[in-house]
């Protein structure tokens, strides 16, 4: 257990003035619970929810298909379990607010997750209370990672970097995307990943979609291929990483490129330190783009990450939050050449009092990788 | 594209009388758009929209990043996208419902799905709107499987088996269950998954949790082992099967508990017939197991399947609906035996005129497979 975490969230509940937090989201309730209900994020007739109520122990509830495993993994003392399509979880939620003293309060609450017909349920149930988003609640906590999630994230970061190099060594001219893409999934899966999380693969001069899957498309020698990939680790920690390759040869042109890429990329991490506004970042690398004639239009180019894929805050226009020591920000710059292909590069940078450090680099990514040669 | 799901559809939401329909989850964006936006799975800041208005052309909305991909892989000729963090994809779907005349109507909404503060906002902008839950509509033309869908999930439960016969003929004592779970990982990624759904993966005696992962615990001669997993195969269609077996040696009382859960699983499934009510299913498998002295408490033994893990209808206690052809019911008797392990076993089953056809065998469990004789 990360007591860590678990006393920063219990000072941040006390200091909101909420009479109390309820988390619903397959995220949040494993960040407070730490044990993670797989049913949970396919089936919202599994609702697990954590009720938490100052200067009190939290509440966890779950369907007693999952209850055997909700009290194995999670540290919470107070499990409660509800009989799918017979009882509702919104009926033992009320119940947990009402004995907590927080009927009639002010209750953060995940509306940003909780659905609609959920919540018309709970409001009948509960008409006195009034309901807040609890989305700055946990974003405020959950954007510093402790020492014990740094860790986590570390290590798997690097089972990812490993993971698309053997892949991407092993790509061959005459090899299918989807080769390539089983390839990393096995590598993954063996370096300890519970799951996948997002599997991009592509290749070609025609491989703009932004999140391409692998296709049945051949290599050719002199293919640029991308991957923009992660897994799932150690309960809820993600991965989130971009790598890209020529296959087999490479021309001048596509050096070039990827120096430049690799250039800006490196001059974006150097600017996640202290202090520094997430949007100046974002402003910074449109006005390189520019330089070169490029039109930079995503609506993002970076993000902070850690048990959900797009965590607070990220870097985009207009994101005036300056990084703290403890956050951890993906820096993703990509661009597509016609006729050239897609470029795409993607690192973990944990922000630290003596500037960026790089966590998902376990091999030189600094040269355009010629696989096979 | 299948068309005959697209009729279908079309002729449900015309006899429906509402003004239009509003598809959000996943699940319901692609089963009418054909095109699986990846990212809107894990971010509901990528919400994907379908609208609906009854002998109109459906409009697609979704995030400029995912805007080629959805070109490329819906059917639907009318995309519109909106930039995330600029844009809420709730402006665009009031806009929409304004254009085909529903701004005042009764509109069929995935209220089980779309997000309180999502909701908060359509209520602002479409304050003469009348939102209706759109699950009934939904689930009335998804619980009929075309041929094209029942073909999809045939291929793909017969991976899925062949996946799990192999990975558990390898199954040797001294491995772990990773390493039998990553067998099986990479069977079903070999033999055509896009993503592994869930994979509970379990051996010993103390393996009682509903969905347990796979642990780093070393298998021992005469272990019941169990899996219940599945995949994402062609776009969105899944899988979810269950075999138990014995790792190495089985003793007769091992034995004896499979055949009589064998018999069980296959009486269970000669009752999938039309006119059969999924109630009566479950009350006869509760006096099956009575009749044995054991206590059946679980909510539901089966479900119908598709592009959700679990449609409707389910085999549990109250639900009336009668089983109609080209239904297909996920069957699922379970019993935990202390002292001896885990029985699980889940088939596939399409209700045709002329009886139950399981969709999901390729090798033949009928006696309790031992691994490595």
């Amino acid at each position: 257990l990360d007591t860590v975490k678990i006393e920063r969230f219990r000072r941040a509940l006390k200091a909101s003035g909420f009479q109390a937090a309820v988390a619903v989201s397959p995220e949040n309730t494993w960040y407070l619970s730490e044990a993670m209900i797989d049913t949970q994020k396919e089936l919202l007739e599994r609702l697990a929810v954590v009720v938490w109520a100052p200067d009190r122990e939290p509440i966890y509830i779950v369907c007693t298909n999952e209850e055997v495993q909700a009290r194995k993994e999670s540290w919470i003392q107070e499990v409660r379990g509800y009989v799918e399509y017979q009882q509702s979880p919104m009926q033992l939620l009320a119940d947990a607010l009402r004995e907590v003293g927080a009927a009639s309060g002010r209750v953060a609450l995940e509306k940003w997750f909780l659905s609609v017909a959920y919540f018309e349920e709970l409001s009948r149930l509960l008409p006195d209370a009034e309901f807040v988003d609890a989305r700055p609640l946990f974003n405020q906590v959950r954007a510093i990672k402790t020492a014990d999630e740094i860790r986590r994230l570390e290590s798997a970061c690097g089972v990812t970097d490993r993971s698309i190099r053997k892949a991407f060594e092993a790509a061959r001219p005459g090899m299918t995307e989807k080769q390539v893409g089983a390839l990393l999934t096995t590598e993954l899966i063996a370096g300890g990943a519970q799951a996948l999380a997002l599997q991009v693969l592509a290749a070609g001069v025609d491989s703009e979609s932004t999140h391409q899957r692998a296709r049945e498309y051949v290599l050719n020698r002199g293919d640029l291929m991308r991957t923009d990939c992660g897994g799932i680790f150690d309960g809820g920690y993600m991965t989130d990483m971009a790598r890209t390759i020529s296959v087999g040869a490479a021309s001048q042109r596509q050096r070039d490129l990827y120096r430049f890429m690799w250039d800006e990329h490196e001059r974006l991490i150097d600017m996640v330190r202290p202090g520094t506004a997430c949007e100046d970042i974002y402003r910074s690398h449109v006005e390189s783009f520019q330089r070169r004639g490029w039109n930079m239009l995503r609506p993002h180019i970076g993000h902070s990450l850690g048990i959900g894929p797009h965590e607070f805050p990220l870097v985009r226009p207009g994101e005036r939050t300056t990084l703290q020591p403890g956050m951890c920000i993906s820096i993703e710059p990509s661009h597509f050449q016609p006729g050239v292909g897609k470029y795409h590069l993607e690192d973990l940078v944990l922000v630290t009092e003596d500037g960026p450090r790089v966590l998902s680099r376990t091999a030189d990514w600094s040269q355009l990788f010629v696989s096979g040669v």
